[in-house]
């Protein structure tokens, strides 16, 4: 049964749903920061994934960084499967700029986390929906 | 055509190739620290590989992993693709330990690289054999 770990709760805002992950967005305003979630229970590394769905998350990741690029204009995608402290299995999907504050070292443990404003979550929200049609059913 | 960033030749050992991938040690013994270089030309992300690619990518990425948690009784594999230092893509695959000297912060910009004696090399290598064996055609 799958549950969403209480950190990664706390932590982020649930935008919606691939086929097989959640969709978050970190809750911190200084990157692009987003999570993807395979909806399995009780699984902490890619590998335990079954095949099928390793390969599912391969589409889900790229469609995603893919999105990403082209809709933020990105220098580059950092995607990260970390996990040492939160083991349940998300992958990391950050969007970088060269004159992002922290370029180019990567973001974890950096910065403070800046939560969105209402306004900044309405935009971001409004910013994906056309870049993920027809790919993440979203609940925002 | 495909020829590794020299940046890469210099951080790290080859140690053979998957079908896809060249399989590289990074040439720091503070972890044991696996780099995998798709080898297709002028790629920086995975979503720009062809989709044959990235499963092949996965299927390699996670037969590593998954060796690696097992040979080296890892308490978790970090994956990651950044690449804002050195834009040809490649993949992290580190091994980590509640106990190593960084945990459980990522290893990036962390510590000062610690090159193999040539005997801890040689050991690496001899702990990899079995492991990859039949599904990396080693060099060394």
């Amino acid at each position: 049964m799958f549950r969403l770990h209480p950190q990664l709760e706390k932590d982020t805002i649930k935008l919606g749903c691939f086929d097989l992950c959640q969709m978050l967005l970190m809750n911190d305003a200084n990157y692009p920061w987003f999570v993807l979630v395979p909806q399995r229970g009780d699984i902490s590394e890619i590998y335990q994934l079954e095949e099928q769905d390793q390969h599912k998350l391969m589409r889900e990741s790229s469609h995603l960084a893919s999105a990403l690029a082209r809709g933020f204009k990105a220098d580059k995608i950092n995607i990260a499967a970390l996990g040492n402290v939160v083991p349940q299995l998300h992958i990391h999907h950050v969007v970088r700029y060269r004159n992002d504050p922290v370029w180019p070292s990567p973001v974890w443990g950096r910065l403070p986390a800046m939560p969105y404003t209402d306004d900044a979550l309405t935009d971001m929200v409004e910013t994906l929906k056309p870049l993920l049609d027809g790919q993440v059913r979203f609940t925002r």
